[in-house]
């Protein structure tokens, strides 16, 4: 079924016996049809994901928050609802490594991501046509020592270009903690490397001289300490002593592409939740 | 180093003492410097690769194999030679589904792929939009009753567009043995099943039907039988009771990427021999 | 917390509104404090697992199901009850080749299976004094022409040796239709090759022979037809060109110990259920 | 081939050319057939593995390196040389956890290993039944206050039980590097982590806590400093947010075994080089 004929929404609050039957009841009694639920109990702490079929049931995002107000005042819940009323936005930052940039262009160009892209923004001039192949503004912010001004230039840019959350597609210039505080939208990472290993710039070179023998990349939400953010995803390639750093990141590239794409996808289907620096992540 | 800095050849003949010291002498005192030797020994037959730089060597494909032919024929050798002198060309048939497609045609425009695209072809319009973005002639040549002249017909667009191979990027019309032992060039297939489960049209509606607990696709050479051509690359992806066909199809698809990409890059790096039905794959 | 403590249901029956309700008032009007549920729905039918700890609850399997017995009707539906109230009793069959048998034997000796083997079962001596190091009785039943005499030792065996189920660890002769019939118990077998490929006797051999880039292992349950029944685990490992038929089976050796002992530790907790030749398997 | 009738030489020297050339030659004219060769190369310094049939052409490992003495000097190299006269001989440590203790002694009984096992020393008496049903010597240790006492008294054991090398089987607790450095044989460790994230004593707390999608297991040989040594063998296993820390250790369980026998069985075929804290692993 299309994404955009069902509503979900995400809840956690405490633990507490009967949130399940009267949240279905409640879902139930308004007429809406469940096709997927999932729980996850951690701590004492309760968490839960529900979709039904739009329809005959609330009219749009704020008339289901109005009916259920009561309901989550009395549990004492954190509601996250998505009635898929429109495509999310999400900007895209790149360097000069494109892979992951391409990937996510390409998904969306045949639709596989329900999305749109309002603009691109990069340290450098490097993806100016493939961005342009798409139709897709580009803005390229070159930088600079003084780190405040272009950071301030990128806001100004989102400022223009309103959207839900913003993808690091392999871009490596360190976001200050001001920079990731000070944007509203979720920020999402794909680090190459198998965190907590080899945070920082150089992780393909840091595994080779550690001599592991799988590389990974991961997936992970943007918080101002560098690399320590919740991870969304991971992945891991099995790699042989005679491969070298630059066979390692030919390698990894893949499974950057892999892991960065998913977690864009699980935050856009609304299946994500940060709990303690994890995340939950429903099917 | 870049591949077009780089000559190789890839050999296979009787098995018998000496080939590789002989080999590797005459690459030395014409002034080659080996960066890479890879060997393999099967049923006492020999198969190698080796690469080298080019340079103060040889001047071109040919002006080697005049030099290697006494060589060649004393060890009744089969030999491939590629000096890299231009980019590969591929030639690219599709059909609805463009995940492959977009795969290939992204990796194309970062140039992580060293080929050209002379053109596209399709049963379907579906395609057309996507492969005007990057600026590649689009065929399409519908299916129709008469599966001849429609065989014909793509022919004659090969004939116009000459390119070293083709790759059926979920290309979904049966070619006929006809057409398979007509055409010159090599092609590669990506089959949405681990081979040699479930070939035919319906491998996801079969692996759901069986019970299977992972997923696989396959990328392999087209022979005039269908879906029994020699293995380049396979991989999996597990799945859980709960996953309907249409998610094993969505998570089929980065699998189907993975493979026939794979597959793409070592035939364009001459590093495939085929042998009794089976592919050598050189690192 | 240990199996020992815990109770469980599984329960299967026509898809309709209320069922995870009543089953969870049920349990909860019983003092019976639920720690893990899961459920699935599938063309109308309707399947799910519950786990609670026991205690001031029901007092055994008898009189929670005599408690059940009205709900259960009123659902039409299947259940299997587990109170863990002893230690499931496991045959093995063997052959000569002994890794599935040893890693079985191993778990069991460390306590990481909780269930009695009352006694191995070959039609080879090769076993005998591995299984004697454990203490378990240890039956050889030589293949002869005559299956039928073979097969009716094994079933006096069995009569005197009371089993919850048998666990086929590479037992290399075919139990007919007629002897799979006979016994009341679930039988299990790990399968040396990705099913529904190579089915038989030499999977590695024709692994080898159609020149696949993995080589797998499945468990599944028993059905006349061989090599047919509801498939519970399976695994892959990538293999090389360079890997002769030997290799092939020394790595897959390692692929039929994890999905076999997957399988044993599954249907050990109750939480598989068969649907259509397909398995349910529950976290 | 059983691995009795090879012999092998590791060996390793500054790159050159001719190397493989003047040792192939000198095999060849010594009647030894090559069944497998080996190389690498890594900043200017060259690897090679070498194996053959044993039979007409040295008598033993003394007579091929009074043979190959002048080879080795002029080419400056360390030689390894195994001619498997007799079986190796491998010291097991292990402490409460047995998983990978029982998995050594299943894969010794049935000789899928090719070595002895002299004895088993434990800091606990856990191991003890287990040790004994396979009829192997068994030293309880405590750990007391004084580590050196109780390291004194391990090192009297392994005097009274000479060895080839030792294995750590979940050994939990630390090896002075004074041991380290006192103790002549290799020692390979495995470590309940996926290095170099968590290493020391509560690996999958901390993969919990960090919130991981992959937990790992490592193989490694051991140096002074606490799971710094050069890694052998690697793998992982995917986790989900629903799965508590005693999950993750079950699961973990499996890979810790893959890892340390895959190492244990490298080692004893005289397939691992160390090379600047990394290791070489030929196939």
């Amino acid at each position: 079924m299309d994404n955009f004929q069902l509503a979900n929404i995400v809840i956690s609050c405490p633990d507490q016996p009967g949130i399940v039957k009267t949240v279905t009841t409640f879902l139930y009694e308004h007429g809406a049809n469940i096709s997927l639920l999932e729980e996850h109990v951690e701590d004492g702490h309760f968490f839960m994901r529900v979709e039904w079929e739009k329809g005959n049931n609330f009219k749009d995002e704020e008339s289901f928050m109005e009916a259920f107000k009561k309901l989550r005042q009395d549990f004492g819940m954190t509601v996250k609802v998505d009635f898929n009323e429109r495509k999310k936005r999400l900007v895209l930052f790149c360097s000069k490594e494109l892979h992951c940039l391409v990937d996510i262009l390409g998904r969306h160009a045949i639709q596989e991501l329900e999305v749109e892209i309002p603009c691109v923004i990069s340290n450098s001039k490097e993806a100016a046509e493939l961005v342009n192949k798409f139709g897709i503004p580009f803005y390229c912010v070159e930088s600079s020592k003084n780190s405040l001004a272009h950071e301030e230039e990128m806001l100004k840019i989102l400022e223009n270009h309103p959207s839900d959350f913003i993808g690091l597609a392999r871009y490596m210039k360190v976001l200050s903690a001001n920079f990731v505080e000070q944007v509203q939208q979720k920020i999402i990472n794909v680090h190459h490397s198998f965190l907590p290993s080899f945070v920082g710039a150089k992780p393909y070179e840091e595994a080779y001289e550690r001599g592991v023998k799988l590389i990974g990349a991961s997936s992970h939400y943007v918080t101002p300490e560098l690399d320590q953010g919740p991870i969304i995803d991971q992945d891991v390639k099995r790699i042989k002593h005679s491969h070298e750093i630059s066979k390692l990141k030919l390698l990894g590239r893949e499974i950057e592409k892999q892991v960065f794409s998913f977690a864009i996808k699980k935050h856009i289907e609304n299946k994500l939740i940060i709990y303690k620096n994890r995340t939950i992540v429903f099917e």
